[in-house]
């Protein structure tokens, strides 16, 4: 069995990882140099338009993934005419593009924060208009860890907005101050065969993913989220995982990113989960039975951000697990995470409480 | 951090799995052309004997360890004046030879069997008036999954044994009729931090550990264990994981072999403790704080010996984890493992029965 990979970052890693645990084959196809799977599979450097060397890379393999949604789609729908494409190309094509992803959610009645497609100059002024400041102007594709976003307070600003991200297409989403965020991941094989993980609490901080808690305890949330969860996967015959970032106001949902890939806010399962997220996307791509997803105590999973660690130390904290990417240490980049397990929780917070001491920022 | 490793077969494979998710790199040396860790990290053919190409192929690594004792002691003594070896080479001279192992346990007063040292016809005819029919020849180096050993009924199979295999250094070991077989896996760093898993029950088919279960729940066991594996950890200021088999015999405790490495009845700790024997022999080797190694469920590990597997089959069954080597199948040889995780012994019992009819041999 034989799974190539598009993209070669810490999301491919863990995946080839977990490929390796079940004697699963990986190769992956990155355009970068420096990629944090290279040093656990093969990973080829090509252009991801260079259809000959991924066809050349991606020889034998039984299907092809992708750790990213940011992939050129015209070049990966040459790829997905040769090869058996997991999340399929037109699921790839909604989620990487966060107007039609809205667009989308909308159809099914899945409520999104008010958003608009942003063209030419007049748009932000009917926006102005329509939204009271703050709102955001955000690139349509390619924005990850809060990059290729701004927040707008006044029309000054909507105009610097405006000259620096104008040319790439647009999309202005209402600002809505929310009480929390949470994520829900789920997988789906082939068969229909679909699970979810218990939901997830995360945290930012800059905009990058800083903390995530599971299982986070909300019944009717819970509810909520499955059920739209639910509704996207059949309606897109969705084969793999899924991550649904929500956010959390007056006791509702609101859709905000959906990931069509293993996700950050997951990390926790390879320690907390009765199956990996990682292994659970292996599987139904594979067409084998999902694991389980149950969580087997509590979780919280740190993102180590930017600089080096000292593992002794964080390692003295009971239940830790480190996991380090092999990447070159840079602000604002993630390096490798952190989970603590236990099932007390008045020794989880004080864990946190130690690892919030001790993680170097 | 780098780690180099003497031996690239399933230990070494399910070490470098486990040393990519703490980023820690690592180099593999085996003399053999086709090995199981070759697809999950860099192997290196060479002969245990050319000390030049093993210090080539270990340049700049932390520490160096072993994924098995049967190695030519000669030419580790050199390979450990070049590098740290962990457990150290006295650790490794003891336990690859099963006479100065149990030299050894008897000089610290943890019961064995009855043995002799065989050197000639006349030291068999001594054993056969010493203990009754029937015992059993070993030899004293390089035996494993029951090979290297014979039963012996009478004057004739002592005759046809001493034909077979003398030449090689021998021992006579007392038939013990024991009632059943448990292990118990230690580890320990370099600061005398020790930590123990739960006892585990090994079932053998034809001389291959076919079934591991665990925690064994024997309080008088289990203390008894304890203490023999701390004596012998502090004996040897042991750093690394330290495996200990044991025949129980009314109600007590009969060592039978030690390994000092990762040991197949801990395959379980991967899914089944809350850190895997694999980690914990990386983190005690490192001289890292060690992770708990309490058990996170019940857990059953099958050995899948000899032929593929239907995996779809086997993961059908509920909180099976499968784990597969990629080597060649082969008669007698263990080509993956199986791990049943659950909290409810009866389901247990269930989805044992499962995994027995599941199971190809």
């Amino acid at each position: 069995m034989k799974i190539g990979i598009l993209g070669a970052g810490q999301l491919a890693r863990m995946l080839a990882i977990s490929a390796h645990q079940l004697g699963i084959d990986t190769v992956c196809v990155d355009p970068n140099y420096e990629c944090s799977a290279r040093d656990v599979t093969k990973v080829h450097h090509a252009d991801f338009f260079d259809l000959h060397e991924i066809e050349k890379c991606f020889s034998g393999v039984d299907c092809v993934t992708y750790e990213t949604e940011n992939l050129p789609i015209e070049a990966i729908h040459s790829v997905s005419k040769k090869f058996k494409l997991h999340p399929d190309i037109d699921i790839l094509s909604i989620f990487q593009d966060r107007l039609s992803e809205k667009n989308f959610l909308n159809s099914l009645n899945i409520p999104t924060v008010d958003y608009l497609d942003v063209n030419s100059w007049h748009d932000i002024e009917y926006a102005i208009n329509k939204f009271s400041f703050p709102f955001l102007i955000k690139t349509r594709r390619n924005g990850y860890d809060g990059k290729g976003q701004a927040m707008i307070h006044n029309t000054e600003e909507a105009r610097a907005a405006w000259q620096q991200l104008s040319g790439k297409p647009l999309i202005i989403e209402k600002f809505v101050n929310f009480d929390f965020e949470i994520s829900i991941i789920s997988a789906r094989n082939d068969k229909g065969e679909t699970s979810f993980y218990p939901l997830v609490l995360n945290q930012h901080k800059n905009g990058i993913l800083f903390l995530s808690q599971a299982p986070y305890f909300n019944e009717k949330l819970e509810t909520l989220a499955k059920e739209y969860a639910s509704v996207i996967l059949r309606k897109l015959n969705y084969v793999g995982v899924m991550t649904i970032e929500f956010f959390c106001h007056h006791e509702s949902l609101l859709a905000n990113e959906i990931a069509p890939r293993v996700h950050n806010s997951g990390h926790w399962t390879i320690e907390g989960a009765e199956t990996s997220q990682f292994e659970n996307h292996l599987r139904a791509i594979i067409g084998w039975p999902l694991g389980s997803t149950k969580a087997k105590c509590l979780s919280a999973m740190f993102n180590l951000i930017g600089k080096k660690q000292i593992v002794s130390d964080l390692l003295n904290i009971p239940g830790a697990h480190y996991h380090w990417y092999n990447k070159k240490p840079l602000d604002g980049r993630k390096l490798g995470h952190l989970t603590l397990c236990t099932s007390n929780r008045n020794e989880m917070e004080m864990n946190i409480e130690k690892a919030i001491k001790l993680i170097r920022y």
